[in-house]
Parts: structure tokens; C-alpha cells; sequence
């Protein structure tokens, strides 16, 4: 199943996606559908439909109670940097406010010149969990969709926590699709990610070489704290990285920024300026 | 006026401090009351009382959108560690199930032995803000509370990031009240702060010697994102933390930590076993 969050006249409204149509499935967004024990059947429901031509997506879970991102997660990239394979996933938050929808406009703060693009594996919570075992993990995990972990480097940098870069208010777009594993061959999915900015390829990689991969993550994170529906993991992002690039290369008003994943579609985010 | 969230019989109540009683304000909790754009009027309601001695905290705010931590704010601390003082506030995140209230028991989970703690002045929002300035800054605190920033010193540096030593579930204490600016000397007080760990004192500073104060620091994250009524800004710590002495001290089943600023109140947790 393709669920998503799409905005109409009337508010969100949680939506399967069936062929060229979007079903109402009786929910305001996947937050609330997930927080149903028995969500994977309610999906399945029937009831008013949207054109999926045109539909406005909302970020698939607009209020989660948690984002946790990852860094340091492509065993590539990990490698062409000379560093050694770290033990331990590093851990850094985004808050709710920071989301954007999968189509929506990245308005550049003016207080930054150096926002930054990184495709993400995004990972779904569906259940309500602490201190997982493997199976709980798995089954915790609802399904997978698109981040683009935009981050505003000069903030970033400014000290050694990243967070504040990390949480600008609406510049993460995250969607169009919560996917269910088993559309895309199960909760360790090798699936192409990539960033083409302008029409230029940016970044490509495998979510199959994830170090951490998204049942460990949803293991680790949630013996540290519980993990509630529609928390959103970011699995980390590969090489390519405009800060990394010599001389570095930034995100500008007027470019526009796709972020895509085999199997999970992708975000198409224009920058525009404040 | 002295604010506060306590446990009943019926679920969470806000109150007010009255002598010797609790007066219901008809909100259950301080969230609820400082989302009301006349909660300082609303605040001074009569209602239902219950008697202080005995009193069931609960962490002044239950579900704050977002806690933002700062590191690296006491003048003191950093000129007696030799650092230069610091041009930016490093900020870090906590989640709301990482709260506890004033005299709850600090489970020490078993994943750690390197419990540590942090007594700070914390800031309550009480007005939604964005790129607030100077003015708009110090409206937007309702007032100041007690935290004990408790830190798993072993997680928090498996990673540069700190964030999964910061977060763990139901370790941080913040309360018992929140004390509105005018029965502390204003949006800028002068307070002493402290740390008594089994009767001996570990921490002890004052927070007029913040490098950032409580108005620059609503200022400065409310430039990254919008800051919400009930929001938490927990201030940073002074010297005299258990993981900086040496040999490194940490918390163990058995200890009480007591955290207190004149003026607000003390937080007063045991620690115990899972």
C-alpha cells in the first residue's frame, strides 16, 4: 500500500493511493490512522476519492511526536571519507514544524546562505514500541517514504551540536508515500536513492549499504526512548552533499530540488526566496 | 504567581499556589492554560483547591511541541575550563517523554551506569513567537522553572552528537513550578542555582553570570523555528557536573538529587533500580 497525508478544502485528510485515485480512508492524516492498532486493515477501507493528478501532499505525518535523523549511515561514503566504520549511529533531532509536504516550496530563511540537500530513507513507526526486540522492530516499522534533510550548514557548524541547522522551521520535505514494506521487498529494502538538483545529479547510492539499517535503528532509538505512530526515523544520507563538493555548492532561489527513491517516489521542492 | 501541573485522582490539573492550598485553574495542565492568549488572567481564576503538602507533581508542562537545551552558558564555568567564550548558544533537543516531574523517582535504566546531572534554569514560552524581537522576547515568557538536564554521560559520547544522552525516557525532572518573571526580578534574574547530591553540594552558580540570557535565547531559536506556548528552554549548567571530576562521580539507585533556584523551588528525585 501508497498511503499519504494530502491537504483538501476541508483540512488533511489520510488517503490510499489506488491506481489513478486517492481514497479517503476516514482519518485527518497517517498519524491518526497509525495510532489505530488495527491500521493495516482500516487502510484497505473504501470511501470518497481525489484525483491523484494535482493532489496536494501534506508532510506524511504532519504532528510527529518525534523525528530522529541519523548521520554517518553510508558504508560508501563512510569509507571514500578514510573513516573507520563507526560503532554507533549518530543520533540528532528535527521537530514537527520542520516538515514540509513532498511538493511544497522551500522558502530560503534569509538568515542562511547555505542550505544544504540530502536524500533520506525515511523510516515510519506504526506501533508503539520500547526497548524492541528484532520481530517487534520489524513490525513497528509501517512503511518507508522520502526525506530531504535540508540543512542550513553555516548553523550547523556554528558549534559542535548540528541541531541548529538541523530544525528550521518548514524546510524538510518528507513524502509523497508512506510505502509498506512489502512493496518494496521487506524492512531492509535496497532500494536507489537519489538527489538531481537543476536536471544534475547530486547524490546516488543504495539503501541496501545502510551501516545502520532500519530495524537496528528502530532497536537502538528505542531502547533510549519509546517510539510512537507516526514518528519519523531518517536513515542518514550518502555522499554528494553540496557542503562537501569543492568549491561547496548551496541551494538557491530558483532551483529546484528532487530527492527520489525507487519504489517510494520522490519530493519535488522548489526554492523560492523569503 | 506560582504555576503548577499536579496529578489527581481525575488526571493532571493546572494550579496556582495560594498559601498553603492549590487553586484549580480549570485547565489540565500549564500547556493547556498558556495556549489561552489571557492565561495571565485566566490564572488568577478561584476554583477547587487542594492542599500543597503532599502534592503529586508532574512535569510543569506534560507535552511541550519541543524542549530546547543549551551547552556551554555559564561565564564561570567556561573561563575557569579555559575556553574562550563562545559566540553562539550550542543548542540541543530533549523530548517530552524524556520529562519527569519535581519529586519523581529517576529510574536508572539498565543500559547506563554514567547517570549524571545538571541543574538549569529553565524558560517556560507562554506566547507563540518567531523571529521574536527584543520586546516581543521577554512577552513570551510565562516564567521560569527548575530542570535537572540528567545526562547518560556514556551515550551522550558514543557520537559527537549529544542528543542520545539527553533524551533518555522519564530521567528529566522539571518543576515544581513555573514562577512568572515578576516574583523573580524580571526576564533576566539573577538566581542562585545548586546541586545537593545526598546532603553534598555538587553545583552552585548564578544565573545572572549567563552568557545567553533567557531573552536572547527566545530571540535566537525563535529565529530557527517557532517557539509555542508551553515550549521548554532549559538555560545550560554550571561547573561541577559528576562527569568532569575526577575520578568521574555518577548517580546510583540510592542517591537523592536535589536541584534548586532561589526563588523557584527545588526539584528533589531518587534515584532508584529498574
Amino acid at each position: 500500500m501508497k498511503l499519504a497525508t494530502i491537504r483538501t478544502a476541508d483540512g488533511t485528510r489520510a488517503v490510499r493511493l489506488d491506481g489513478e485515485v486517492l481514497v479517503d480512508l476516514g482519518y485527518a492524516d497517517l498519524g491518526e490512522l497509525f495510532a489505530e492498532a488495527d491500521w493495516r486493515e482500516r487502510a484497505a477501507a473504501s470511501g470518497a476519492t481525489y484525483p491523484v493528478a494535482g493532489a496536494d501532499f501534506a508532510p506524511v505525518v504532519p504532528h510527529p511526536s518525534k523525528v530522529v535523523c541519523v548521520g554517518h549511515n553510508y558504508t560508501n561514503h563512510i569509507k571514500e571519507m578514510g573513516r573507520d566504520l563507526p560503532q554507533f549511529p549518530t543520533l540528532f533531532p528535527k521537530f514537527a514544524e520542520t516538515l514540509l509536504g513532498a511538493g511544497d516550496d522551500i522558502v530560503k530563511p534569509a538568515e542562511t546562505d547555505a542550505l544544504d540537500w540530502e536524500v533520506e530513507l525515511a523510516v515510519v513507526i506504526g506501533k508503539r514500541v520500547r526497548r524492541a526486540d528484532e520481530r517487534q522492530a520489524a513490525d513497528a516499522i509501517a512503511g518507508f517514504t522520502v526525506m530531504n534533510d535540508i540543512s542550513a550548514r553555516d548553523w550547523q557548524f556554528r558549534t559542535i551540536e548540528w541541531t541548529q541547522g538541523k530544525i528550521w522551521e518548514a524546510t524538510t520535505p518528507v513524502g509523497p508515500y508512506v510505502v509498506t514494506p512489502d512493496e518494496v521487498g521487506g524492512v531492509r529494502p535496497a532500494l536507489q536513492v537519489r538527489t538531481v538538483v537543476d536536471g544534475e545529479v547530486r547524490q546516488q547510492d543504495d539503501t541496501g549499504t545502510l551501516l545502520f539499517d532500519p530495524v537496528f535503528l528502530v532497536r537502538y532509538i528505542s531502547t533510549v526512548i519509546t517510539l510512537r505512530p507516526g514518528d519519523i526515523i531518517a536513515t542518514g544520507t550518502p555522499a554528494g552533499v553540496g557542503n562537501a563538493r569543492d568549491p561547496k555548492v548551496f541551494l538557491h532561489p530558483g532551483d529546484t530540488v528532487v530527492t527520489e527513491i525507487s519504489g517510494l517516489g520522490a519530493c519535488v521542492n522548489k526554492v523560492v526566496e523569503a
